[in-house]
C-alpha cells in the first residue's frame, strides 16, 4: 500500500530521482500538484562523480543526497522508496514493490540500466558501474583481488588479478581509467611494495575508432594521447566477443587474462511494461515535443528514458545527458501547470540548448567543448572540477568533495581504501523477498 | 599460499589488527622481526566510534584506516588479508583462509565476536554492532524501517517498524540509545512528517540492575536519568528470552513488538582450535603475567581476548577495554624483544594502569571517571570528544570526523542517511566461496 494522503488537489508521480525527476521535483514546489517522488533508493546519486567512489577517491555520502532531507518542509512533496513494476493508462494506476496508486499526472524518468547486449556471461561476470552501489562493488573488488594477487599460487593467476579491462571508450570508461592509472602510479607501488607494479596492465577497449564518440575529434585524440602516456592500452575498433574462464575474447580471437573486468559500453532505458510500439532505439520511450509519450493523455517521460524526435536540431533523439534531463525538466513543468489548467495550447515544445560536454581524464587533465570552443589540460580540468563542484548538492556535499579533492591532489592519495560490505539484517532481506514477488500478472487483475 | 617472503629474521605473526593487534605492530616497527598482520578485514577500525556510523552520524571510512597505507614504506611489516581457520602449535604453524604459514612467535589478538547465549532466534534475526559492516547494516535496516513505516497497512504493523529495543546496558547499548534518541527528535518530524513520531518507543533493555556495569553508580544512574529525560524507556533488571514474529519476549512474559532489534549485549572472544581446557570465562584464552598462553612457548594473546588472573589488582582478569589491549600490546613487544635475544627473565609481568572510562549519551552529556574523579554533563561530554580525536588514526579522518561532528552539533543533522549495499562482483564471491572451503580437517593431514 504506497499510502498517499487524501487530497484534492492533482497528483502527480514521478518515477526516478536522478536529474530529471529532482529537477521536476523542485520546479513543481510552488504549484497546485500534490508531487510524490518514487524512487527504488533513497539517495540522489550525483552520477558524474561515481567513478571517483568506485576509484577510492570519494566516500559515497560525498555524492548521494537523502531526497527526504531535499523535501523537508516542503508540503504536498512526498517520497516513496519502492520500485515500478507496470503501468496501467486505462485505471490510471501504476503497481509498485509496495502497492497500487493512482495519477492524474505519471512522469516516467528512470534513466538507464546498464546493456550488456544480451551476452548473459557478460552479464553474470563483468562488473558495471551505474550506481553508487555498482561503484562501492567495484572498489571492493578491485581492491580485493590486489590483496589476493600477493598470495596467488601462479604467476597466470597474478596477471589475471592485476589485470583491469575497461569496456566502453565514453566519458565513462575514459575517467575511470584515468583515475585508475594514477591509482597504479602512486598508490599500488607504496601499497603492495611486494608486487611488480608492471605485472599491472589497464586495457580500454572501444569499439568505435575513437574514444569520447560524444566529443570532437580532437578531444578524442587528446584523451587517447593522455591515457596512452599515463600506461593505458588504448585499443579501438575491437569488439569484446565473450568472457570466461577469467579471460576476454575479442573479436580477433585475442584473449586478455583479467579478474577485473569493468563494463562500461552501453546503457539501455530502464524496461517498463508499455507496449512495444512506443519504444524506440536503445529501449527509449518515444515521446512527442511536450516529452509526452506518444498515444497517451497523462503519460510523459522525460531524460535518458525517452527519445524525441521532434526537435529539429535532433531528428535522431538527444544524447542521453544531464543537461537535457534537466531542461526537459524545467520545460514539463511549467507545461503540466499549463495542462492542468486547461491551457494545452500555451505549452511549449522542448528544444534542448547545448551548454557543452566535458571528461576529465586525471590530475591536471580534462577535455572540454563549449560551442565552438574547445580546450584541454589543466584549464579543462579546473573547469571540470568547477562544475562538478557548483552543481553537487547540498553545503556539506560539496565541502566534503572539496576536502577530498584538496586532500587527494595534494598528498597524492586516494584515501578510502577500504574492502567494505554493509551486512544485510535478516529483517531487511525477508521484507525484500516479499517485495520482489509482487509481480505484474497479480496487478493486471486489481 | 600466504606467501611471505624469505628472510632469516624471526617471524611474528598477529592475528588481528584491532587496538592490540596495531599497537603491537607500530611498537614493533624498529624490531629485529619480520612481522606479519592477518586480519579479514583491510582496514582497523575505531570501535570507540561504531555506534555513529549506525546512527548516520559518521561515514565508515571516517573510523577505518587502510593497514596498507598505516604500513607504507616500513620494511619487514607485511600484511595479509586472511582469516585464521587453525593453530597447530606442534608445527609453529597456522591455516588461514589463503593458506599455511609458518611462525616463530605467534600472537593472537583478535578480539571478540557478539555472544548470543545460545539462543538461535535471537542468532538469526537480532541486529549486532561489533564493526563497522554491522554498523552500515543496522544503518540501513533501520532506516528501511522507517521508510516502510510510511506504508505499511496496519498499525500493529507500524508499530513494529517504529520502535526500536537495544538489548544491552553496557556504553555501547547506552551510546546508541543516546543517538538514537537524539534522531528521534531532531531528524524524524521533519524527515517523516507523515509520521507521528510519538509512535516510535526507543527501549534499552538491561539484565543487571543498572546501566554501565563496568562504572561507578553514580554515573549508572546519570546515564539512566538523562537517557529518561531523552524519552528512552529503561529497563533494569530484566533479561531477553526470545524474539520471534517481529516481538521480544521478556522474561516475565511480556512482549514488545519491533523489528529493529538491536543485540549488543555480550561479547564472547573470537574462537579458536586451541583446547578446552586453555579457555576460561566468556571464551577468553587464559595466558600468564606474560600474556602467552598457558602451556605454550611462543604463542600470546593479548586484548579482549585474552584472559589473564596473574595480575594482582585484577584476579579475576582484566576488564576488555582498548586501554587494556594496549598496554599489553606495549608491554608484550618489549618482552618479545627479549625473548628473541634468550633474556627470557628479562620479561616483565603485565600490569594495568587504569586512565578512566568514559560513555557518551548524547548532545552535550557525557560521563567520564579517572581515578578518583567522577564528571557528567558538559565537560565529560567535551573530554570525551577530546580524547576520542586524539586517539583516531591519521589526519585525514581526525578531520573528516572533526567536520562532521562540528556540522552535525551546529545543524543537529544526522547527514548519512542513506540505505547503501555494496554490490558484490561474482569474480569476489566466488573467491570467497572457494576460500570458506579450507577447513580445519584438510589441514590436520597438512
Amino acid at each position: 500500500m504506497i499510502n498517499l494522503p487524501e487530497t484534492n488537489k492533482k497528483r502527480v508521480l514521478i518515477i526516478g530521482g536522478g536529474f530529471a525527476g529532482l529537477k521536476l521535483m523542485r520546479e513543481l514546489e510552488h504549484s497546485d500538484f500534490q508531487v510524490t517522488l518514487i524512487d527504488k533508493n533513497n539517495y540522489h546519486q550525483f552520477q558524474p562523480l561515481i567513478y571517483q567512489v568506485a576509484s577510492a577517491g570519494l566516500e559515497p555520502s560525498a555524492i548521494a543526497f537523502s531526497f527526504r532531507k531535499l523535501l523537508r518542509g516542503k508540503h504536498h512533496m512526498l517520497f516513496r522508496m519502492a520500485e515500478l513494476r507496470g503501468i496501467y493508462p486505462e485505471q490510471n494506476m501504476i503497481q509498485t514493490s509496495i502497492g497500487k496508486a493512482h495519477y492524474d499526472y505519471l512522469v516516467l524518468a528512470a534513466g538507464t540500466v546498464t546493456n550488456f547486449y544480451g551476452n548473459r556471461d557478460v552479464e553474470a561476470t563483468a562488473i558495471p558501474m551505474k550506481n553508487v552501489s555498482d561503484a562501492m562493488g567495484l572498489r571492493n573488488a578491485l581492491l580485493s583481488n590486489f590483496e589476493r594477487a600477493m598470495t596467488c599460487a601462479t604467476a597466470e593467476e597474478r596477471r589475471e588479478l592485476l589485470n583491469i579491462v575497461i569496456v566502453g571508450g565514453g566519458a565513462t570508461g575514459v575517467e575511470i581509467a584515468g583515475a585508475l592509472a594514477e591509482m597504479k602510479r602512486f598508490i599500488l607501488p607504496s601499497d603492495y611494495p611486494e608486487l611488480r607494479c608492471n605485472e599491472m596492465q589497464i586495457y580500454l577497449i572501444e569499439g568505435q575508432d575513437r574514444l569520447l564518440g560524444g566529443m570532437d575529434k580532437r578531444s578524442s585524440a587528446e584523451a587517447e594521447r593522455s591515457l596512452t602516456r599515463m600506461g593505458v592500452k588504448v585499443i579501438l575498433g575491437e569488439q569484446v566477443k565473450d568472457y570466461s574462464n577469467h579471460a576476454v575474447t575479442l573479436a580477433d580471437g585475442s584473449t586478455i587474462p583479467t579478474q577485473s573486468f569493468i563494463w562500461v559500453c552501453g546503457v539501455k532505458a530502464t524496461p517498463t511494461n508499455l507496449p512495444a510500439n512506443l519504444i524506440g532505439r536503445g529501449g527509449r520511450i518515444q515521446v512527442d515535443a511536450f516529452n509526452r509519450v506518444q498515444g497517451m493523455d497523462n503519460i510523459f517521460c522525460i531524460g535518458d528514458q525517452c527519445l524525441m524526435s521532434a526537435d529539429p536540431a535532433y531528428p535522431g533523439g538527444h544524447p542521453q545527458l544531464a543537461q537535457v534531463a534537466i531542461q526537459q525538466a524545467r520545460q514539463l513543468a511549467a507545461n503540466l501547470k499549463q495542462l492542468s489548467q486547461g491551457k494545452e495550447q500555451a505549452m511549449k515544445p522542448f528544444r534542448y540548448s547545448n551548454h557543452g560536454v566535458m571528461a576529465t581524464i586525471g590530475r591536471n587533465r580534462a577535455v572540454a567543448e563549449v560551442g565552438k570552443f574547445k580546450w584541454h589540460g589543466w584549464a579543462a580540468w579546473v573547469t571540470w572540477l568547477t562544475v562538478h563542484l557548483m552543481f553537487i548538492l547540498g553545503v556539506r556535499n560539496k565541502m566534503l568533495v572539496f576536502f577530498n579533492w584538496l586532500w587527494n591532489y595534494l598528498t597524492y592519495d586516494r584515501s578510502i581504501r577500504l574492502i567494505l560490505y554493509a551486512r544485510k539484517a535478516t529483517v531487511v532481506r525477508e521484507r525484500e523477498e516479499r517485495e520482489a514477488k509482487v509481480h505484474l500478472p497479480d496487478v493486471a487483475q486489481a
